[in-house]
C-alpha cells in the first residue's frame, strides 16, 4: 500500500478524496485523511476499507510530523498560509507535495532543497490557478512550436451558479467562500497591458471597465479586470506580449450594480460599524447616505448613484432588501463588508438543488506566417450536485491527478513549481476530459484591441 | 539666562524663532536651535545675539542627551514620530516639552512619569491641531457654562494662496507639504455624525460630498470630510453631541476637478509605474484610460469622466499640462500620487513674491432656554512673505506662546496634554490677536441638519 496524505477536508475536498479513493484499490492506494475535525475526515471516507481518517492539527508539530513521515505524498488542501510548515516537514522527510494554492516566496525558497532531494512540489494546480496554467501553456506552446509569435493573451474564469439554478436578478450565487467575492478587486489598482500599453484601474472603476465575453453556445458574459494580469507575462515566457489581460467572468450586469456597493462604501473591510448589532438594513444603507430630515433612504439612493427611474438594476436591490428597517444586522462591531456579506446571504446562499458552474475561456492572438489570427478556447463545467460542486470538481480533480502522478513516477523533474511543463499538462488535460472538463477551441477573426494596426 | 530648545529648524520653525528671539532681551532667553544642518539653523538665527545654533542629529544620542540637558525647556518641530526619544530624555532631564503634533500612543504612556516630575508636555498646539482646539474650546466652555446644551460641532480649516496670489484656475497652490495634499484623504472612510447619524464616506466619493461654507466677508468656499470627525466628541468633551464634523477648506471648485485625479487613479500611492522615467505627462494620463488605437487621449478623458464640453473643470486639467507629449515625468519608479505631484507642482508651487493664506471656520450649535441658536467664529490670515508664512505664523506663534508661558509659570498644570483647558487657551488666544490672528464671532439662525425638528 502506498499512503497518501490530504491535510484539510473543507469543501473543496470533496471530488479529489472521491477520485483517490475510486483508485484506491487499482492503484494500491491508503488515503489519509487529516484534518482538525475527526468526524469531518470520516465523513469524507465514508467507511470506504482504504481510507483512514486522523484528527490532524496542523499547528501540532509532533501530530504534523508523524503524518507526514507515514505519507508517499502530501496534498496540501489548507488555506495558503498554513502550507510553509508542511512544506518543510516535506523536504525533511524527504515527501512529495501538492497544493492548490499561489507558490509564496518561503516556498519558493525551498525549491534548491526540494531539488537535491528529487522531489516534486507541485503547486497552483487547482482551478484557477491550475486548470487556468494547463489549458493556456498547452496552447502557446503549441502555438510556439509552430513557430508563429503570440500577440495577445487573455485569460477569464468565473465561478457561477448554473442556468438551472439561476433565479435571482443578479445572475449570482455565492459558490465559493462569500468573504474572498465581497473583497475581490480590493487592494490595489488592477494592471495590465494591452498593444503595448499599460493600463491601471483603480478599485473603484474596477466594475465599471468590464469587457464583453461572447463564449461559443454558452451566451454572453462579462468579466472585470484581475489585480496583477502582467506578472503571467514572466510565468508563460511572454515577457514581450504586448497584451496580456486576466479577468473574472461574471453574467452580464452583475458588475454595474455590484459597483453600487462599492460607490457607496459597502464594500470596506478596515473600519467597524458603532453599534452595528441593533442596526437595521435600512440603517445601514442610510450609513452611507448623506442626512436628511425628510428624504427618503431610497430616494437619496436613486439620486446619489444616479439610478433612472427605469433602471433594471434598481430591482436588484429591492431583492435584497437593502432597504427594509424590520430586518436586523445582527453582527457585533461588524465592518461594513462583513455586514454586506450578511444581508447577501440571504439571498445569494445556495440551495439544497441548486447547482455551480464553471466558466474559464482564452483568447490567444498570434502571428504566424505575416498573419494574426485568433484562437479561442473555453471551458464550461456544472455541479452534479452540493457534494461535487463544479468548483470541487476542477480544484479537486487536477490536485489528485498530479498526487497519483508524482506517486507512479509520471511527474518527475524535481522542484517547486506550477503545472507548465507539458510533462505536467498533457497527462492532466486528457485525464481531465473523462471528468468532463473539456476545452474547445474555435478559431475566430484576430480581434486584438488592434485589429488593422492603427497608429494612434 | 534661561535656555529653549527647539530641534528642527524646518519652514515652520520661522515664526517660533522670530517670536522667540524678540523676546529674549526682555525674557532673559536664550534660544538654541539644533539641526541636522548647521547652516540651516544657522540661517534662522541670523547673528541674533541670543541665538546659539548648534549641529543636531536626534538619532545620535549623546548629541540629543547634551542639548536637552542644557535646556529649560524644549520644543520639538520634528515630524511626528521622532518626537518620543525626546520625550523620553525631557521626562529622565525632567524638561518641559512642547510640539505641535497629535499625541501619539507612545507619548501618551509618559503621561504618569510626567506628571510625577512635575512637567508640562503641551502637544497639538500649532494651527490644526492647536488653534483650532483653543478657539472652539473657549466658544464650548463659554457655551456650557450659560448653561446651554451643545446641538452640533463643526469645524473647518484651510491652508490656502492669498487673494493678491490667486492667479490659478484652481484657486490653489501647495503653501504646505504637497505629498499631504495629494495624498490626503486616503487611508479610510471618512467619518461623522449627524443628528444623531452617523455617516461614512469612502476616499472615492470624498470629494464630491462637499459643504459650501459662506465666510462673512470673505466669499464663499467649500470643504471636504477630515477622516475622523468621531474621536473629537471625547476630547471636546461633546460625547452626546448629535453632530460633529470637521472638513478641510478649498476655493469653491477644487474638489469637483481633484475628485477626477481620484477617479483616475493617479494618487495611488501604492505601486509603481514602470519605466516611469521617460513617459510623458500625456502617456501618464494615458495608463488610466482604456486603451484605443484611435481616440485621442483628450476624448477617452472626457468621456470617461463625464466631463461636458462646455465645462470650465476641462480648462483645470489643460493648465496643468496632463496633456502634453513633450514634458517628461523624470521620476524613475515612481507611484501615480508622485508623478502626480510633480505634475501639479510645475504650476502650484508659491513664487517669490506669493502669500499664503489661512482660514478657519467653526459652527455652533447650542439650545438655550429650549431655544436653538447658532454661533460661527473665523479667523482668516494671510502671510507676510515666503518666510512668515500663514502657516509658519499660526503653527509657530502658539508653540512659541506655550514654550514662554510653561517657562514663566502662567502654563503649570501637569501631564501630556492637548490646549484645550482655560490656562492654555485663554492667555494664548489673546496674545495671537497682536499678531493678527483674531477670531470673529457671529450670531445666525440655528441651521445644523434639521432646524426644524423634522421626524424622518
Amino acid at each position: 500500500m502506498r499512503n497518501i496524505l490530504i491535510i484539510g477536508a473543507g469543501r473543496s475536498s470533496s471530488s479529489l478524496i472521491k477520485y483517490l479513493l475510486d483508485k484506491s484499490e487499482k492503484e494500491n492506494l491508503q488515503v489519509i485523511i487529516g484534518d482538525i475535525s475527526l468526524e469531518n475526515a470520516q465523513q469524507k471516507i465514508n467507511n470506504h476499507k482504504n481510507g483512514v481518517a486522523i484528527s490532524l492539527d496542523v499547528f501540532n508539530s509532533d501530530q504534523r510530523i508523524d503524518a507526514i513521515k507515514n505519507a508517499n505524498v502530501v496534498i496540501s488542501m489548507l488555506p495558503a498560509r498554513f502550507h510553509i510548515e508542511v512544506a518543510k516537514d516535506c523536504v525533511t522527510y524527504s515527501k512529495h507535495m501538492v497544493t492548490a494554492s499561489y507558490v509564496s516566496q518561503e516556498m519558493k525558497a525551498l525549491d534548491t532543497s526540494v531539488k537535491e532531494k528529487g522531489l516534486v512540489f507541485m503547486n497552483e494546480i487547482g482551478l484557477d490557478p491550475g486548470v487556468d496554467h494547463m489549458s493556456a501553456m498547452q496552447i502557446i506552446d503549441r502555438i510556439r512550436d509552430n513557430g508563429a509569435d503570440m500577440l495577445l493573451f487573455e485569460s477569464f474564469c468565473g465561478g457561477l451558479v448554473a442556468p438551472e439554478s439561476d433565479d435571482n436578478l443578479w445572475n449570482y450565487k455565492f459558490t465559493w467562500n462569500p468573504r474572498n467575492v465581497v473583497l475581490a478587486g480590493q487592494g490595489g489598482a488592477a494592471m495590465f497591458i494591452q498593444e503595448g500599453t499599460y493600463k491601471y484601474i483603480p478599485y473603484h472603476k474596477l466594475f465599471r471597465r468590464t469587457e464583453f465575453l461572447k463564449i461559443n453556445g454558452s451566451g454572453n458574459f462579462e468579466a472585470y479586470a484581475n489585480r496583477d494580469s502582467l506578472k503571467y507575462r514572466n510565468i508563460y515566457g511572454l515577457d514581450n506580449i504586448p497584451t496580456m489581460y486576466r479577468g473574472t467572468i461574471r453574467k452580464i450586469g452583475f458588475s454595474r450594480a455590484w459597483n453600487v456597493f462599492v460607490q457607496l462604501g459597502m464594500t470596506d473591510d478596515t473600519y467597524t460599524i458603532e453599534d452595528s448589532k441593533n442596526m437595521t438594513y435600512r440603517d445601514f444603507t442610510n450609513l452611507f447616505l448623506a442626512y436628511s430630515p425628510t428624504d427618503s433612504v431610497e430616494l437619496k439612493f436613486r439620486s446619489y448613484l444616479k439610478i433612472d427611474q427605469d433602471d433594471i438594476m434598481w430591482e436588484k436591490f429591492l431583492e435584497l432588501n437593502i432597504f427594509d428597517a424590520s430586518k436586523k444586522v445582527e453582527l457585533q462591531n461588524a465592518t461594513p463588508a462583513q455586514i454586506l456579506q450578511k444581508i447577501l446571504s440571504d439571498k445569494w446562499t445556495l440551495q439544497q438543488h441548486d447547482k455551480d458552474m464553471i466558466v474559464m475561456h482564452h483568447k490567444f492572438g498570434y502571428n504566424y506566417q505575416g498573419e494574426n489570427k485568433q484562437l479561442e478556447s473555453s471551458m464550461i463545467i456544472n455541479g452534479d450536485d452540493q457534494t461535487y460542486t463544479a468548483m470541487a470538481k476542477t480544484v479537486g480533480l487536477p490536485v489528485a491527478m498530479a498526487a497519483l502522478k508524482i506517486l507512479n513516477g509520471e511527474i518527475k523533474t524535481p522542484g517547486v513549481q506550477l503545472p507548465i511543463s507539458k510533462e505536467v499538462y498533457e497527462p492532466i488535460l486528457k485525464e481531465l476530459e473523462e471528468y468532463g472538463i473539456i476545452f474547445v477551441e474555435k478559431e475566430v477573426p484576430y480581434l486584438g484591441y488592434n485589429p488593422d494596426n492603427v497608429i494612434g
